[in-house]
């Protein structure tokens, strides 16, 4: 589960007085978030506690996170000068967080580490942006006005975002997932064309390193993009709430998912909760695996004895049998 | 072409000094800006300018419209004492609505106006989070936790709905649009069990009133809900952007459709702008007939005269081919 820690009063506690990036530097800190939900869930796996932005600030973009708001760059991209300031990742850069990867590799036996990163179009829309946006209008702007710029501006976030990503796998990260908060905002057409390829290349990254290793492709409102977003080559392919994880499941043929419980059911009536939850892996079932997830992050005023409670359902409930083949 | 105005200098003109319900509240400031987009770009209809929250206002509910944030309720709605102060809207309370209507009928001559309205979901979360909301946890809350309530609410919203549509209708206007900005965050099963009865009753209360009139339904990211929406009743669904048309038209068969052009195209060059609204419009011959529109609202950084090379280019390009029939 995805910033699960938001939602824990242990966290808060250890983040109390650190910044979000300053957290993400500090190995002892990034291992004991990264370990909280392991600990209070009893979760099959743990997720590396990080920020999409922490690969970029590693290789020397001017880039903050303003808390409130999100990612804010120093200056916007907007032009082929603006490339410069876009090095290219050495892993020796995020040597916290591959500190990090070892010490909780140590710490969680059994229980895979699963690595992540932002995606290329993520990034670059914040860059682009200045910051968060709804309509990521000069994005897109870029993006149809100046295709070659465009292009060697997701080539650069791609190797960043691999390079970020085969660092963990080299410290032992035994998963990878490449997050896409904003390719959901994106028209087939565009998806294709224009980001896809860049997605890819992060994603090949890690396969190139250790072909062994499953890597998630996970974007918000992407039910229309799911085929799309398979082609770009991840083994597990993330689902959000709003498409039905049957329509998703058939529109991925041959993929492991991972999703879908609208994270709002947290705030429902246990019966209500359970029965979907029960709903949400009958629909699973029809895949060749299924990673029983939420469709998004954990919201912060979340209760935390409610996801205890989902995750010994989805312990104690029998595996669904697989839907009849016709 | 929805929210057309806020890119037009001759609508900031007229607004100025004027806050969003008190223009809405003046005939002859509805009508002036209701006929600016038609003036200027020679559309072949006019929409009503309004805003989701004035018939709830009309009706006595305390709602404001806070400039940069969006509606928001004197109190949040959060129990069943909080129904007495939404009572059921009378036709004689949104009387300037009318009155424009009547003003534009007479001056938009063979242009037809289509009439405007929140649909009761939308409506819903302003009044149930307190203003505007990304995830609608109290929302979902509420319609999981007290489907009763729920139920209750909604009634009294699709009342109000679909009774501001019916005084628009009898003023004049020959075709309605029911627009659900935050349906799109919704899983089809929370749609068709609590959202879609209520849109129903809205759209079912225009037809009782004149089944020649056609009745338009749109909502933000609701690609996943388009057949359950099209079950709502209406005769013509509305596409946004996340979809492409070609899939749009083969889930809602034999309405219909509107959209779907991206609004960040507006910002493109000419050539691959162009280019989309060809697309669009091959796409859309597929459907019984195609109302050309954007995706979603015009963004104000708009330019006007991009908005009118498109108008033009629509009229100009010739209606493409329905596709074989196999």
């Amino acid at each position: 589960m995805r910033q699960a820690g938001r939602s824990l009063p242990e966290y808060r506690r250890v983040r109390a007085g650190i910044g979000m990036l300053d957290a993400c530097r500090r190995p002892d800190l990034v291992a004991e978030i990264t370990l909280q939900p392991v600990r209070r869930y009893g979760v099959d796996a743990a997720i590396l506690y990080s920020d999409i932005v922490v690969p970029l600030a590693a290789a020397g973009v001017d880039v903050d996170i303003v808390p409130g708001t999100g990612p804010v760059p120093a200056e916007p991209f907007r032009s082929r000068a603006d490339l410069d300031r876009i090095p290219a990742l050495d892993a020796g850069q995020v040597h916290f967080v591959t500190e990090a990867v070892r010490l909780l590799v140590a710490e969680l036996g059994d229980v895979p580490l699963i690595g992540f990163a932002g995606a290329p179009f993520t990034l670059a829309s914040y860059l682009v942006e200045g910051g968060p946006s709804r309509d990521l209008l000069r994005t897109k702007a870029l993006m149809h006005g100046d295709p070659d710029l465009w292009r060697d501006l997701l080539a650069r976030l791609a190797q960043i975002s691999g390079e970020f990503l085969r660092a963990q796998v080299a410290a032992g990260a035994r998963v990878v997932q490449l997050f896409d908060s904003w390719a959901g905002a994106l028209s087939r057409a565009d998806y294709v064309a224009s980001v896809r390829p860049a997605s890819a290349r992060a994603l090949a990254a890690v396969r190139e390193l250790d072909p062994e290793v499953p890597r998630i492709h996970f974007g918000v409102g992407t039910g229309e993009l799911l085929p799309a977003m398979a082609e770009a080559g991840a083994e597990v392919i993330g689902v959000d709430f709003r498409v039905s994880l049957r329509d998703a499941v058939a529109r991925v043929p041959g993929r492991v998912v991972q999703g879908n419980l609208d994270p709002a059911l947290l705030f429902a009536p246990w019966e209500v909760l359970s029965a979907r939850v029960a709903a949400v892996l009958a629909e699973g079932a029809a895949a060749p695996a299924h990673v029983v997830n939420l469709g998004h992050g954990v919201p912060p005023a979340a209760d935390p004895d409610v996801l205890a409670r989902v995750v010994d359902l989805v312990h104690e409930l029998p595996s669904p049998p697989p839907p009849p083949t016709s």
